[in-house]
């Protein structure tokens, strides 16, 4: 296998200079979806691509597709991509690294004269985040055919504007209709938005796909009482009921490892009196798994825990499913050609699920699709301080490289 | 032994007349301390002494004493008493009860022309609910010598009016010396405020004591993360310390009971959000005991609970005391002759600590002092819907009446 290598230092500059759009005041980036600050990502992305040449698309959505072959080529083209917008304050790399990665793929692919059978695009998906408008991945599910156009363009912000209307007001109607084109493999590289990576020193994660979660509210009764005056045996006490229920959550979690994971964050104590023994708790608990079957028996170890608990501790319970989705699983053909390619880079990596969803989710449904991640710094995104290095942004698009080429040929 | 009996049925009016002054909304009473309404309240009270011909002294904090028996007896009386304020929107019964239990008693012996040796004084406390003035048991706190008038009156409320100056407005800044003639015995009948009585059916508890407590706070440090990408192995998770801290406290006190117990009742999630594994835990916890080395140990126990958890969970800790209070201890040969009438009654009975602070707690530093408990509904107390049957009352007046007889004696 011969093996090409990007310009890791031109693709730092272009992460760099990306990040000056919405420059934040700590060190992040604010470029919230279909916002002015967007349409300045957009067009300096845009830029760089018709200054080398490529030809840029625009959907109805606003999605971006800039093209790396013929503009007219027969053949479904392999797509790379991921977006541009960010959470309020966000990082510099959520997203816009897939996106410039993307650009640095076919910037080495033209520098050297390389020619593919299939045409690679690289896409600019809209609005992922949803911070704004509340549907994250929209460009991407409208792209896939999971919504309409008039739903997708119906989702109005607090203030009450549209989706319709920014794409309008920021010269986002796009005519093109990529989707009827097809795609043959999509293809996201990402920081991996959590620790493995970092913690392990592993360089590359081959994501296999994204968890399924399955999320419950669950109320827990008892009986306020004074603290001082009421025995022990006669309380029926809420908070004794949830820590017992998140002590059970932590163990089930544990059990679920590696493929799974269960969570209990946050409740809410009624009084919350140091000498009132709790009358209620409300509290969140959720499980996550890779597999479809192992999800719903998670999901039943959890109910069983919750009423088994309320029982054995004299609670009353009501619980009841507050979010659900299945898990996604990616195309297994191409997560053995990027390891394939891994292994031929010399870069250490893991097989690893990804807990956040993506563009790629989506795109699942709709073609064979595969993901990479690179390590982040102490696993944090959604933050200004979101940070991977260097080297790891430049090794994770030697891999899209070299990945895309094998798709593509 | 020979036994009297009061009259329950004038008891029970004078406490549904003394629920008109102050009278809340939900059916209780808001008899603030040194408000009009606390004053409303004294003045029927006087009035009634006043009615029946006993004499009224005031002292320079406000309490009360109708006596019976000469004025100028040489002997130290035997006190009997509590307090008249309630909570903002409190109960009927609280406080109020041990006072009208003490004016029906001395209008038994009156009626039946019974003399005792000692005099009797029924006392009514200045300020036994702190609830405006952030000091409660105020007036018994001053007449026992444990703070100075100056301290006592300096006390201020939100709105920077001092005990001083409500004790001039409301006319209660009296000149007895009532401290002066000593106390032979003092004897409070109270509401339980707590389960005991009312869930086991007894009809009388003998008052030993008051626990002591010991209450901390403790705040928990881990590290947040995103729940959906965080393998549990590499979370540090403040919240299943805490959950771990609270089942174990809950041990703790079932371990104790009877004679002491152990709680956990508020706590504080940050950031308590449903997909972040929980960073901060601040919470508090306490324990309580009968006997002042037991109170001790469990002290260190609990200190053991939290320090070893968070070493466990990988969490750093800080665990500071926000209150303690020694055990107290009543007298046990007035509890002897209490459990000696309430055996010659017929009445069912048990001995029994009290959780929460009264009155006696400083008369017991001062004199022997017992404490007679009846049952409320539900073990309610602070609460408009605080309730005690018309018969409980009136056993415990008996028990009071034929007590005092043989202190008196």
């Amino acid at each position: 296998m011969r093996i090409m290598t990007v310009n890791g230092k031109r693709l730092w500059n272009s992460l760099m200079d990306m990040a000056q759009t919405g420059a934040s005041i700590g060190g992040g980036s604010n470029r919230v979806e279909l916002t002015d600050e967007d349409k300045e990502g957009r067009e300096l992305f845009i830029g760089w691509c018709r200054q080398d040449g490529f030809d840029v698309s625009i959907d109805a959505m606003g999605n971006i597709f800039a093209r790396y072959g013929e503009a007219d080529h027969d053949l479904p083209p392999v797509v790379v991509g991921s977006h541009l917008d960010t959470q309020p304050r966000g990082g510099r790399f959520d997203g816009v690294y897939g996106v410039l990665a993307g650009l640095e793929l076919i910037r080495t692919l033209k520098e050297n004269g390389v020619k593919t059978r299939r045409p690679i695009d690289v896409a600019v998906w809209t609005n992922e985040e949803g911070s704004r408008f509340n549907q994250p991945m929209l460009g991407s599910r409208f792209f896939t055919g999971r919504c309409t156009l008039e739903e997708a363009r119906a989702f109005r912000d607090a203030a009450g504007i549209s989706v319709g209307e920014e794409l309008n007001r920021l010269g986002y109607e796009g005519t093109a209709d990529r989707a009827a084109l097809g795609v043959s493999t999509y293809v996201e590289v990402h920081i991996e938005q959590g620790p493995i990576l970092y913690q392990t020193g592993q360089q590359i994660g081959v994501v296999l796909g994204v968890n399924g979660i399955s999320g419950f509210d669950i109320n827990l009764e008892g009986a306020t009482c004074h603290a001082a005056t009421t025995p022990i045996p006669m309380r029926r006490d809420a908070l004794l009921g949830a820590a017992r229920i998140i002590d059970q959550v932590h163990s089930l979690g544990a059990s679920l490892e590696p493929n799974g994971r269960a969570s209990s964050a946050s409740l809410r104590v009624t009084p919350n009196v140091h000498n009132v023994v709790a009358g209620t708790v409300s509290m969140k608990a959720d499980v996550r798994h890779r597999y479809p079957d192992s999800l719903r028996e998670a999901e039943t170890k959890l109910q069983d825990i919750v009423h088994d608990t309320a029982r054995q501790t004299g609670l009353s319970v009501e619980m009841t499913q507050y979010g659900r989705s299945e898990p996604i699983q990616f195309d297994l053909e191409a997560a053995g050609i990027v390891r394939d390619v891994v292994g031929h880079l010399g870069y250490s990596h893991v097989d690893i699920m990804s807990g956040a969803g993506h563009d790629a989710c989506n795109l699942s449904f709709f073609a064979p699709t595969i993901m990479i991640f690179i390590p982040c710094k102490d696993g944090l995104s959604h933050n200004e301080a979101e940070w991977t290095e260097p080297e790891d942004a430049e090794r994770g698009c030697n891999v899209l490289l070299n990945s895309v080429l094998k798709f593509a040929n």
